[in-house]
């Protein structure tokens, strides 16, 4: 029985769409609906978003920012007050036409962003200097029409915080186009154990009505890119369409230079596929809504149960503590509580009792420990730490591994037809060589990464002088 | 100035729609958009809408619930699936037509609530007595095409948390829609200081497709009833239509017993018209986002500024604290945080420091006393906890003071016309009388209360023998 529990999921190196496709559904973080490209987050789900969501909102609240909420609806004329905004938007959108029996004077969009919406707030409450900086931020869901769908990496509707800001000086902008990104890094790295490349996007990546994106780009199992978080400088191009200006320190007229930034849930996406396996998920302890399990040992024996309870009492002061006391098996509860991918199992059985210690079965590396019952409270936080730190150690080996320099064309190619993952390329700047190596290796720029290296002289496409050392990948 | 700042508010009894309208814009809880009936909650309204959902979602976590997120659209078909459903909601669910540049096979409505999506999800899900009970909660965003709209108390899009349970049995679903009744009840009267009448709706005032309907009312400083939370046993009539079924513990296949339950953003609205007045905002304590605001004296003199900000770290420890350290003046300071309803003001100027001591103004009776430094931290909680006593009180004793009994149909008439207000009254229980009764008085009923009273054997309206005592009101 426990066997054809696993047995239900796809091997990772065998098929790692399909294994992906199992393991949200078997890991019980999603189910589908009727509704196309849309996902029900179940209760598993959900909670891990809760907690990336509880540690983001209180880096965004300690960074001085503050929470708001903006009407889900966009009129048609509103959204195309920004240029190049509704030609980057325009082609995913949802529009609402009718309104109970009633058809709309106007159309109205399901936001996919809310740039403008922030752009026309903000010119009713900025007027001077006094009243800078803006720091907003909403937490909210959005929709964007798109063709192929998978849970949380790509879905007609995601959920996401969105920050928005108005500052005085393009400077002043660009240290919180900076500031954000870095809370990102530090979410991703310390709290989901997933190492990130800091960079900025190329023109053609960057997001529609930016002056520039930044971006943390980070490397799935599979060697495939993806993007986990972006942070925009808007410049006054918002501010010009929108008319948000205020009077400066020196009394002039002036607009307010901008930012926006936003994660979603695709983040629980990257977190399945950097740390996931053949048995599952592997949640990282700080996001995991249960950090250890217990599963008691011949539970019917006289003792069994309480001991188990007592244990889960005195453990919920050190950690996030669950105990499954169903009449289930031992090993099919093993393998559900693997393929959950809890951080920790305890196992304890009469035997154990007798001689007053436990077992303590590590999700990342199989390792099976036996602790003294006295010592648990002081050893259960010190292995969590552990399995956290051991998460990004792994994650950051396996992102070197899969990173390689391209000194040519051909061997740009030549690397990613046969191991895929990151490849650092110097480019010349121009968007045809960018176009051309998408379409010869698949490739698109994911980021040009802040901290630069001169790898060569030349553009590895065209043999131009080189402008910029850039990350390239598949990218999901 | 401080003058006019209060000047721009309308007197509550001179216009109380008025007041209402001017007080959400001047206190800053919301903002208009150009999206007809849809509000921008700011950061203050957001941060109050914050602390409420936090103790709701505490409260919803500790009865057994999980929070989960289904799609924000409900293909038309789906939407039929239940037909008392269909037809209450179709009047006012907005359509999406089309995705991108393409016209939909089948239109999506954007859920007005979601009973059809969790009934398709449980109908998946659940199979055996096993599975049950399912104790589903979300938060989200919900869209309602409403001709007519206020902030917070009636906008087309608003945000609530929705819990969606199965049962085994009838008995079983009964239990939880009375519990969660009563969770919406305490955190109305503990938290929000706002007294609830709990009882059920009529037949002609119950949710669209469930058995039966809890709710809680409560009464507005104007006399108007504002429904204030609901809890619907769902019976089996959604697990028919979705074929929701389970094996028994007898091993016969049965439908679940549902229920659903709903509070919203219009709490907020409560809140303004039960505890406001004519300076504004009256927050209760506990659901205050700041709870004492420090407004320093004098603040250009030596060492007043700084003693105001060792107050604010050394208060933070026992209350949320705030401090306006901006170049406005006091009086207008004051008026800007009477407007807002912060329970406390602390006032420190270059004298009180001398003298070791400091000022605090209560928002609630005006009072204002001189407290010691070294009794602060005693003191600043305690006088927090009888503000939202006293709230509570008043809101009770000015709830009393309207509610009114009608013996007879004239009686109704009059108090309604004169005074408005709760109207307790006898009915028959048929529609034809409730219809009578609003027509001719402008009155709903509100509920048949929990706590029955006899007050006559005779329908107030039909004079055929009584049913129910039932609350009747005017209402929002």
């Amino acid at each position: 029985m426990a066997k054809e529990f696993v047995k239900d999921v796809t091997g990772m190196d065998e098929d790692f769409a399909q294994w992906y496709t199992d393991v949200v559904k078997k890991a019980e973080l999603v189910d589908y609906s009727s509704v196309r490209g849309s996902m029900i987050i179940r209760p598993y789900g959900y909670a891990i978003w809760e907690n990336i969501k509880e540690a983001l909102d209180a880096k965004i609240k300690e960074t001085g920012h503050e929470n708001v909420y903006m009407p889900l609806f966009i009129p048609e004329s509103l959204l195309q007050r920004e240029k190049d905004h509704i030609e980057g938007f325009a082609p995913e959108v949802a529009w609402v036409t009718h309104g109970g029996e009633e058809e709309l004077a106007e159309r109205l969009c399901v936001r996919p962003t809310s740039e403008v919406l922030f752009g026309e707030h903000y010119k009713n409450i900025i007027h001077s200097y006094r009243d800078l900086p803006k720091l907003y931020n909403q937490w909210a869901n959005v929709v964007r029409w798109e063709k192929t769908t998978r849970p949380f990496l790509r879905t007609l509707e995601f959920l996401w915080q969105e920050g928005h800001t108005c500052h005085e000086t393009d400077e002043d902008a660009h240290e919180e186009t900076v500031r954000m990104l870095e809370v990102y890094a530090e979410l991703c790295e310390e709290l989901l154990a997933i190492p990130v490349v800091k960079g900025q996007k190329t023109e053609k990546e960057k997001f529609a009505g930016a002056k520039y994106t930044y971006t943390i780009e980070s490397l799935m199992h599979d060697g495939k890119a993806l993007q986990s978080g972006t942070s925009h400088h808007l410049g006054d191009g918002f501010a010009k369409a929108f008319g948000i200006q205020f009077t400066d320190r020196e009394g002039k007229l002036q607009h307010v230079q901008q930012t926006s930034w936003g994660l979603t849930t695709r983040i629980i996406g990257a977190m399945i596929m950097v740390h996931g396996d053949d048995r599952g998920l592997v949640v990282p302890p700080r996001m995991a809504p249960t950090q250890l399990m217990i599963v008691p040992i011949a539970q019917h024996k006289e003792g069994v149960l309480d001991f188990a309870y007592d244990l889960k009492e005195k453990l919920s002061a050190v950690a996030r503590v669950g105990i499954d006391a169903s009449d289930k098996k031992p090993g099919w509860k093993f393998n559900e509580y693997e393929m959950k991918g809890i951080p920790l199992r305890l196992e304890v059985g009469p035997r154990d009792i007798e001689n007053g210690q436990v077992i303590l079965a590590r999700r990342d590396t199989g390792e099976k420990v036996t602790v003294p019952v006295s010592e648990l409270e002081a050893k259960v936080p010190i292995m969590l730490e552990e399995i956290q730190k051991n998460l990004l150690e792994k994650a950051r080996a396996h992102r070197e591994e899969m990173t390689s320099v391209a000194p040519t064309f051909d061997e740009f190619k030549s690397v990613m037809s046969e191991k895929g993952g990151f490849v650092k390329a110097m480019w010349c700047g121009e968007l045809a060589c960018e176009d051309k190596i998408k379409e010869e290796t698949g490739a698109t720029s994911r980021c040009m990464p802040f901290e630069q290296e001169q790898l060569a002289d030349t553009c590895v496409c065209c043999g131009k002088a080189a402008e910029k050392m850039v990350y390239w990948a598949k990218a999901y």
